[in-house]
């Protein structure tokens, strides 16, 4: 049996975006205190957490400092440096797991590894060099994409390719970065299921949320998805192979394409997701309690939804939006303390209640 | 029309509780910074907020301080000393007003306040001195109770009189502190109403809740009470009245006792309360962002009832309860962060929501 971690104690958040600062909030409900570890100044999360220390990931000292302060360390993003992650690890637990992280840090392994699973991905293919990528587009053919294996996100460091004649420009476009080439998949909707296993392989996942991006981001997710009981189900039990397979412990976002004849892993984020967000007003659990939950050694908690929601994102100028949503009784407002309104930058969300 | 405080102000919060501390939460789903004024080391707000300003309230450089480094100030506790609020009036606005502040600081003014609008209180009479009680007693009568005019809450400072024997030993329970006598009511049953009024002048009241006291402590608060329609209807227009009286911004709470015939105000609290804990996991907007609301010249939410909910208090050793609270799916959980349990002490609650 796993002891819960007592109440009082600290955990520590690598990262101090919104993500950070919803999960300190949620830790808080449970009388958890946060630490934060994050470069930049005056970040979302430091405003409600018990302290923000300020360093990069390079700076050793700085790392131990933050390990020593807390109990147990969670983050919220993917791409922390194996040297930070090294340091963190001989001082204190790190959950979710170190095989989680190198698995999803890197689009090939990810793939290799959900194929492994015997689960469904789009058709794929390592692009060492630019020889690889005209094999490759034998094979996979065009429309097809190709993506760095590490980083980029939301469109960047990828190219989409029409066909075979432009190989050379899109493997010049990767700088030279290792790549992936991914096959088109014909979908009719995108889903995202989020789930978590706790430290007693205790695993529950929320009801899957239907998806709509533009221009590589989020714009909203909805629940109910409008897909048959039978993908559902197919869906919560995918989302505990892969959780089971990793020993995972926390809350992990997977993105799924819907054909009509299956369900296509697209990604999988070891951290609480964008498209997870409707829970904070939709169960009486959201996914930051539960990801806390799970980091704390403690019980699962009750995910079920209790309500419709339709969650957007206010990206940049949709702060313009704010005064409107907040007198519209249906919405709740969820803003995330950024000083400064850009293009592109998520600002916060709406969550709609719909029933 | 009133100018709403921009996203990314900052909100001064006077006391470091369990009420600031969710205040402070409610805050940053805004977009809001918190800065919290508190006495005590370590306190519950300043785990979740931006910065903690530790400091007596008769230090009038710290107050100084502290205001100027907020947008708008609020408090979670009715007792701030008066030379407090000059210092910080002079720089910052305070929401809720110094009226409301003035007469819920004294029991005698408070009732006379209640009478004079035309609402129904206990019977009661000014007890400056020994023979102001016996002459008292001959209205009154026995069972009655003769309680300080400041401060005292939760049994203290309040003495009970069966029979007008005991008046000697209560007044001299006093030490010579202003008192008042107040006659007892045959109540069937005790309820709160939470109501807010923004800036302008809009008001909206959750369903009032029914409470439970144990030893003057509140046990629990159950929506909806089992009151009819007609009662729920009065004790709306009986808060909206209280508040538009006073020109109140925030949320206040009223409590009420319930008899065959009408409803008898026993006390309000300019500040959130909590008999109104269950609006976190049964309504959209919770008493704390509505507050929030109020005091940032923001429109209200929407406080309309979504679940019916049972809020139960966890008073020291009933934090033994947690482990199986945790793992009861129809339990919402809301910790304090308090360092130490204490008999009597308000740890954290449960919402149980039962629908």
């Amino acid at each position: 049996m796993t002891t819960p971690l007592p109440i009082g104690s600290t955990i520590g958040i690598l990262g101090g975006g919104q993500l950070g600062r919803m999960l300190s909030v949620a830790a808080s409900r449970l009388g958890f205190r946060t630490v934060i570890f994050e470069p930049g100044a005056d970040c979302p999360a430091s405003h409600v957490a018990q302290a923000h220390i300020q360093a990069s990931y390079e700076d050793a000292a700085a790392l131990r400092r933050f390990a020593e302060r807390v109990d147990v360390i969670t983050y919220e993003f993917e791409n922390i440096p194996t040297s930070a992650l090294d340091i963190l690890e001989a001082l204190r637990p790190i959950h979710p797991n170190r095989e989680a992280l190198r698995i999803s840090q890197d689009r090939l392994t990810e793939k290799t590894f959900l194929s492994n699973l015997g689960l469904t991905t789009a058709p794929f293919a390592d692009i060492p060099d630019a020889a690889a990528l005209d094999g490759a587009l034998q094979t996979i053919g065009t429309p097809s994409i190709l993506k760095t294996r590490r980083f980029g996100y939301d469109g960047k460091g990828q190219a989409r390719l029409s066909s075979p004649r432009e190989a050379a420009q899109a493997f010049s476009d990767m700088n030279g970065a290792p790549a992936i080439l991914e096959g088109f998949v014909d979908f009719s909707l995108e889903v995202s299921i989020i789930a978590a296993r706790s430290q007693d392989g205790q695993v529950s996942a929320y009801d899957p949320g239907e998806n709509v991006h533009e221009g590589g981001i989020l714009r909203t997710t909805t629940v109910p998805a409008k897909i048959p009981a039978r993908l559902q189900t197919d869906a919560v039990l995918l989302a505990a192979k892969i959780l089971n397979a990793l020993e995972y412990v926390g809350v992990m976002g997977v993105e799924l394409f819907v054909t009509p004849t299956a369900l296509i892993v697209n990604e999988i984020a070891p951290r609480v997701h964008n498209s997870g967000h409707w829970t904070q007003n939709g169960c009486t659990v959201d996914q930051f309690e539960q990801h806390i939950r799970a980091v704390a050694g403690w019980p699962l908690g009750n995910g079920e939804r209790h309500s419709d929601v339709t969650m957007a994102n206010l990206i940049g100028d949709d702060m313009d939006r704010v005064p409107a949503l907040a007198q519209d009784g249906a919405c709740a407002l969820h803003l995330y303390g950024k000083a400064e309104v850009k293009p592109g930058r998520k600002m916060g969300h709406v969550n709609r209640v719909t029933d």
